[in-house]
């Protein structure tokens, strides 16, 4: 018997066919990391620029999401990440919300429920599209204020982005800031104070409304952030969920910069590094690198040695193309093939062996 | 220490991690197909006509190679070609030469060296960059007499394409199809002659020097082409290798033209889906698809529901961008990651088990 089944386990390692393995190991984290607008070449561009490298090249599997909204060809940030998160494709603007309006389980809520450590960076307001569609459910992007309440009806562990306005200066006259100091958050309003946060709750404000660009002096503000996010969630036995945006690649596009989807996709690339360093150390951590949409019909006409690279646009808005996922670590191989975005909520919901 | 071996294979099996598995299996048959100027919004662009599917999404591993040529960040399809058939990177115009003009084995001629059977079918004149770069030896794409020539000096089995007249209405006065002929070649000279070979060497001519595209009646010539090929090929108890170019893809990027980038698509999926069944059937072939750059710098701005794509571009050029690898069957996993052009080579030469 033992042997029948060590021959057994002798053909399933060295076949060669029809062996897209999917481990039976469950990773106990999940990083998502979303660099929003980032096609492929918004990638290369980083590359070429970064004189031939970056951290993404670090990736073990790769595979492509088709990412239409219900309503549009072209999806926004809105649809695309909640279609992420839910696992249902929806109507552009909505935000963890389904097609028809109804609010469904983010895959960070799930995670919650199942008593895991949690977590939402961004390097846009936190209420942005992007990170909103993994905690809020409100049929409009534009709500930032119902946005900013529904971080208060979860759990979260920690939150770091710009956005302080919607939580401080509500229109509303409330004060989110007061109730979540009463739910143990540590506030931070620099990122010296998010650094000195080692554990706990954490709220981080790193801007009123949205954070600077690179070029303007962020610094390692993301890489930061995500250091002081991971080492705070790890301590959770149980494991954690954090998506990490690099959120102005996409703003890089919409403006038809080269330069500034160079400077943001490298910032973007360190929090990848970051992840990676850590899904090494740690050995039981799932590393998924995507975007939402790709923006600006961007192309690499031509780069010289010294990396510096010409790039043309085709639009100031999204486009419709195929994007890449990127997957490192316990059950990366999964991320393989051609697949629809919201199969990516599916793949992480089957990694963590959660149910909906 | 039976046991333990059991042991390490159970750990290896189940270990989910830093798991890139690499298949011990080599296959027996490498077919290659390349979409000339395919990038992926070229690929995206024919599943959204085909209303929401193709074959290429039956990829189980996805890559993407860097394809810059040492004298030009962007690569033209001899220097694309030469770096997957020689496992060098080289300059632009080079076929089957390495940086310093010198002729290096090509996976063609190592897979004949080996015993297996040889193919190469195109779209285009098959003397034409991407073909030529597997099986002759010249400085320039231009020499197309001189490429022609090199046909003579392999024992290729089959070819198929355009460009009769550089056999046969040569400049100096040669006819290289009496010489073909005194090699035993089958030389059949329409789709119909093609079909009706069953087994020996086939030399097709399905156009004096370019076949029409495919919105001019080309029809199923590439498919009629891959089947025909596969059933001679697979009759070489040793194996095969053959590479089917989608060629046209490409001049439809260069001609900004999106119907003429979505038929050559179409028609290139076919010969995909082929490879793919064949692969299915034989249970020992490893199916790789990638190009040799993009062309174009092509975007999808919009579609509608039927699938009529609105396209975009940024050149009538190439860009340098990365393009996606997509693999199938036997060793299939080892084309996951980030990687250069000329990697391909020693990818395929590995999965063979061949030395260079």
């Amino acid at each position: 018997m033992r042997k029948s089944l060590c021959f057994l386990l002798l053909m399933l390692s060295f076949s060669g066919f029809s062996q897209k393995k999917v481990s039976s190991k469950h990773p106990k984290n999940i990083i998502l990391l979303i660099g929003d607008g980032m096609g492929s070449a918004q990638v290369y561009a980083g590359i070429v620029a970064n004189k031939g490298h970056l951290n993404i090249e670090r990736s073990q599997f790769i595979g492509f999401h088709k990412n239409q909204a219900t309503d549009d060809f072209v999806t926004d940030s809105g649809a695309g990440a909640t279609a992420l998160s839910i696992g249902q494709k929806s109507y552009n603007g909505s935000i963890g919300v389904d097609s028809l309006k109804k609010a469904q389980p983010t895959i960070l809520e799930i995670a919650e429920k199942n008593g895991l450590a949690t977590g939402l960076l961004a390097t846009c307001s936190i209420t942005h599209a992007t990170p909103a569609s993994f905690i809020a459910h409100q049929p409009s992007r534009s709500m930032v204020e119902e946005i900013a309440n529904d971080f208060l009806k979860t759990d979260i562990d920690v939150f770091i982005g710009g956005g302080r306005k919607h939580f401080a200066k509500r229109k509303d006259g409330r004060n989110l800031i007061d109730s979540l100091k009463a739910k143990n958050y540590q506030i931070a309003n620099t990122i010296e104070e998010v650094e000195n946060v080692k554990s706990g709750k954490l709220a981080g404000f790193l801007a009123d409304e949205e954070q600077v660009k690179i070029s303007e002096g962020r610094g390692e503000q993301l890489l930061k952030s995500t250091k002081t996010a991971l080492n705070i969630l790890k301590q959770n036995k149980k494991g954690f969920f954090v998506m990490i945006e690099g959120s102005q690649i996409d703003w890089g596009g919409h403006a038809n910069d080269t330069q500034y989807i160079i400077n943001e996709m490298i910032d973007f690339d360190k929090a990848i590094g970051e992840a990676f360093d850590f899904a090494d150390k740690d050995g039981n951590t799932l590393v998924i690198i995507t975007a939402d949409h790709e923006t600006g019909g961007f192309s690499l006409i031509d780069a010289d040695k010294e990396g510096h690279v010409e790039g043309k646009f085709t639009t100031k808005s999204h486009t419709g193309v195929m994007i890449p996922v990127y997957a490192y670590g316990v059950g990366a191989e999964a991320f393989s093939g051609i697949y629809f975005n919201n199969q990516i909520f599916d793949k992480m919901l089957k990694a963590f062996n959660f149910k909906k």
